[in-house]
């Protein structure tokens, strides 16, 4: 058993080297790198893995390349709604909330649903005054403001539809961490903010318990990145779950069989990171590609493409 | 195999007997053998699964004796925010909304987002945007103000804490229906208002699908009531699917491990109706009471205590 792993994505989808500049490409891999740097340093100071997700997602939700935080999506009115679940593996103790627009780390806002609200999940100007009850940081709209996500957006508002994270590309655009702890503790932790030109206040599979995040020590710790109503009504991270603890299947085969096939299957793209409970870890996904990286007490590897 | 099968819910909770004057227990027989003839005529006219579940819950909705719709509690700042779900277990299409005050039958709203939102799960205001553009009845304050809610939400409203839907007793109150139809389709839906005294956007299990609702033509469809919190963290209704599909348990049996054992154990009260793809039901409660009634080809029951 691995004395620790983290994993951590930035979301997934049409990302291929044809479409990166190596300037870009340098800027993604340093971001990653510096996030996933953020909660390995926790894990190998013997920290839990509660931390040491909530740490990695926090380094993604500062970083405006990402979609979550700064750097969030436009809805169609022209604002932020973002989502943002995190999960432990001993207690099956979890904190989610959906549709904020002010609150500068929604991870934070989750973490402190999960230990003080009572409650799992909360929504909406609401789910702020309990954050503002806690003393959590909140920003302005230009704080949030990216010119390039804006410029996603002007390019979509008049349009109909909503469309997921894109530029030329179709991107899935979340961040997530997973990690396992020395006390063979298992942690999730997703953050989003949605599909570019959103409306009618939809939410996706990030705050969904068992959709887009989950934790169990029993099992595995996931976080998924993907067209979310396909990981919603798949109910992806709990089926990982159950795949490994009723059937038996390793945290590789039950992520295949999910991602690679139940999930193709429905016509729903993207991918996830998990780990087990012995430290193994699983990048999958079914789109061209993942912004990714995983650290163990060995090695430390940040990947892109498929 | 059974022709078609049907289960309704009226909520769970310290129901007792003693509790009940006979002419309250009357009020609530009647009402909860209306919803049910209401999604039975449908099936035994060889109408689908997902038309009986809907017509079921809107007559649960508009009764104000039930924690939905008309007669759903006040939250902390005296208003009504509504929960509901559908889910049809032959293409595991899903429709979710959270957090509306004025459409009259939220189950009819998540319908059409399954229908015809392009998405799953919508929230709030901009949830009932798309009511309205797809021309849904609305309500007023006054329509959805009960007197007994409105006392029950006066006697708690200086606490601190929220209450599941109570009086002297603990009720969760909520309201759903499951069915099996005739061409060997499973729906399931279900809708609440949640607990009295709610704040910060406060959101059960209801709504979220793997929770609180789930139908698969492989397996079952579930609807649940209880401590939200709870069936959310335990991803109650998908567990009861995996147990089925992965473990190969009956209905049966995975409904009283997941009720009886894991929800007990976990500290989490409530229970839930179900039928499997073979017509069989199970009504598991760990709570004292729970209001429910099922009907097949041969019989029809309601039930209130244990």
């Amino acid at each position: 058993m691995r004395t620790f792993s983290i994993a951590i994505h930035g979301g997934a989808g049409t990302i291929t080297r044809s479409l990166m500049s190596s300037e870009k490409e340098k800027l993604y891999r340093e971001a990653l790198t510096y996030a996933l740097n953020q909660g390995e340093e926790i894990l190998r100071k013997n920290g839990t893995a509660l931390d040491a997700v909530t740490a990695a997602v926090v380094a993604l939700e500062n970083n405006p390349l990402f979609n979550a935080g700064k750097g969030a999506v436009f809805t169609n009115t022209g604002k932020h709604e973002m989502d943002a679940a995190i999960m432990r593996g001993d207690t099956l103790e979890a904190g989610a909330v959906a549709g904020i627009s002010a609150v500068k780390n929604p991870i934070l806002l989750a973490k402190e649903i999960m230990q003080f609200s009572g409650h799992v999940f909360l929504a909406g100007n609401q789910a702020e005054d309990f954050a503002r009850s806690r003393g959590l940081a909140f920003e302005t709209p230009e704080y949030f403001h990216d010119e390039f996500r804006f410029g996603q957006w002007m390019s979509v508002k008049d349009e109909e539809g909503y469309q997921l994270d894109h530029t030329d590309e179709k991107k899935f655009g979340t961040v997530g961490a997973v990690a396992k702890d020395a006390f063979g503790n298992l942690a999730a932790a997703t953050s989003t903010g949605g599909m570019t030109n959103k409306r009618w206040g939809r939410i996706g599979d990030s705050p969904v318990i068992g959709a887009g995040t989950y934790a169990n020590n029993e099992s595995c710790a996931i976080s998924c990145t993907g067209h979310g109503e396909f990981f919603i009504r798949a109910v992806v991270a709990y089926d990982i779950h159950c795949l490994m603890v009723y059937k038996g299947l390793s945290l590789q085969q039950a992520c295949e069989l999910v991602v690679n096939d139940k999930l193709v299957k429905m016509g729903g793209e993207g991918g996830l990171i998990a780990v087990d409970h012995l430290g193994n870890i699983a990048l999958p996904f079914n789109s061209e590609g993942m912004y990714r990286g995983f650290a163990t007490p060995e090695e430390s590897i940040i990947e892109i493409y498929k």
